[in-house]
């Protein structure tokens, strides 16, 4: 479930007019644009752009960048995005980075649908002229390699449909590489990157019932490379993408200097779709509720904003 | 440039009632079969299918089917189709058959643009309820899956921009790995499956402006295992369409006991493309006309068929 609260009845030319007044002037009203933008989902952000560019002839979010600063600014930029734009941008940032950011082209590659994932893969060949495929793979090397592109690379099926003797015979091909220690990557990236995500969790399951171990902790015992830190993510990732944010957010938050870049990226990309969900594994886990501990680590407008997009009503 | 011919108006109802008659009583009529069918483009083939679903309550290739046999039956039939259905039941077969055919698999996967690639693999999980990914990397092994199921899942760039100096450093890279015979093939399957066309052409003309040979050529001194064989057909499939499919309509002719599925294939898939310049480029090659020699080779209804795609008018 989403926790963004967005009112019955908007209208994009006032919410333009109203971002502009914020805008203009000695110094920026940085709540109005929080109490617009953080109310308002994907489709109408962009008419909002739309009208904003319409009405000034003025792209809202070069306005936008010019005005606000920081974490607030990036929060924001995040936000405004179309989705599978926003996918494109922080896969960019991601494998163009000198020390890459496999995490977060792993959950993209991995989480999203595979139409979402396909979409983020159009956005970057608009924005940046090559493709994701090109650039994750010549920033890496070996089976690390392999399996990140392959995972990027791949358009699943994306139905219900289970081979139930699939699931066991793969699973048994993943046993026998992880107790083996003999890491037989080929078929493991094969299974990872080709099977569905329903075919993938059914696989996973029967590893469980079989073992007694999930796989994630079997492979645990495997010493810590590239490769079986990136495999453990993207079966993290399709395991369930709730738990694993709710991870992704506690190692953010309890880092000493908080991960703000993780905090943005899990709160902008989920508070759409399923944040709530995130939030109550957060407060179980953690005894204390997602908002309280954000609230903690961060200030200001950027505070306030990833508190509006987490949902609380009173700030 | 296309060679069917298609009339100035037509009606859809109209073709559906006249397909409905030559189905109906004693024996078919294949004559106005082919000469409906094989002068309608995709969309207006589309409008026949559904005309004739909502008029008679029956699915007309179903109809086809039951009417129609032999080499005859199986062109209707993949002419009928939208493309993006064809090419998923063309890479099914091909990967599903025993003795896989790697040759349709690499057609679909380095001829067809990144968006019709992509529609046929649309149409494929519609279909089979699962990836052709997964399809094709089950009955493969080794690099030759690699490159294979790489070449598959790429969603390329599809854009004209060229890097002229990355296009000097992996010419380098395939000519080394050619050259000492190293077969370096994780570099050969990345520079393959993740560049676009545009810039794989380039890097092709630069291997040959630096080495007074083309990549194929080059090659050609390899043994012919099965993965340069279909390294082999990707580069020229990437290179040049036209030119490989003229190869495969030769080879087919030529080979003892016509090759029927290739030339059905061949015709089918780019009679609506470009089987003009393919006919143009047979006839420089063989000294003879295209038409003329699938005349000889075929016979009856497919005879009449495969020539009226090709653009013959007097038969």
């Amino acid at each position: 479930m989403a926790t963004i609260t967005v009112p019955d009845h908007t209208s994009p030319v006032e919410d333009a007019e109203n971002l502009r007044k914020a805008c203009e002037g000695w110094g920026t009203n940085e709540n109005t644009i929080v109490s617009i933008l953080g109310h308002r989902n994907a489709v109408q952000r962009k008419q909002i752009r739309q009208a904003y560019e319409e009405i000034y002839q003025e792209d809202l979010i070069k306005r936008l960048e010019s005005e606000l600063k920081g974490e607030f600014e990036k929060a924001v930029y995040r936000w405004i995005l179309d989705p599978a734009d926003r996918d494109a941008i922080l896969a960019h940032v991601a494998a163009r980075n000198a020390k890459s950011d496999n995490r977060t082209i792993i959950e993209i590659a991995c989480i999203r649908s595979p139409e979402e994932l396909l979409a983020a893969k159009r956005a970057y060949h608009f924005r940046y002229k090559h493709s994701l495929e090109e650039d994750v793979a010549s920033r890496t090397t070996g089976d690390f390699r392999k399996l990140l592109v392959a995972l990027v690379s791949t358009y699943r099926y994306d139905g219900d449909e289970v081979d139930v003797s699939l699931a066991g015979s793969e699973a048994k091909i993943l046993h026998n590489m992880i107790e083996g220690k003999s890491f037989n990557h080929e078929e493991v990236i094969r299974i990872l990157s080709t099977r569905s995500k329903a075919q993938l969790n059914a696989t996973f399951n029967r590893y469980k019932d079989t073992h007694g171990a999930s796989i994630t902790k079997s492979l645990s015992g495997n010493p810590a490379d590239e490769f079986s830190e990136a495999l453990c993510i993207a079966i993290q990732c399709i395991r369930s993408p709730q738990k694993y944010f709710e991870k992704v957010l506690r190692n953010a938050i309890n880092k000493v200097g908080t991960d703000e870049d993780a905090i943005t990226r899990v709160i902008v990309t989920r508070a759409e779709k399923d944040l709530k969900d995130i939030k109550d594994l957060y407060h179980k886990r953690n005894n204390a509720s997602l908002e309280h501990a954000i609230s903690k680590d961060t200030s200001g407008d950027y505070k306030i904003f990833l508190l509006t997009l987490l949902g609380c009503e009173e700030l």
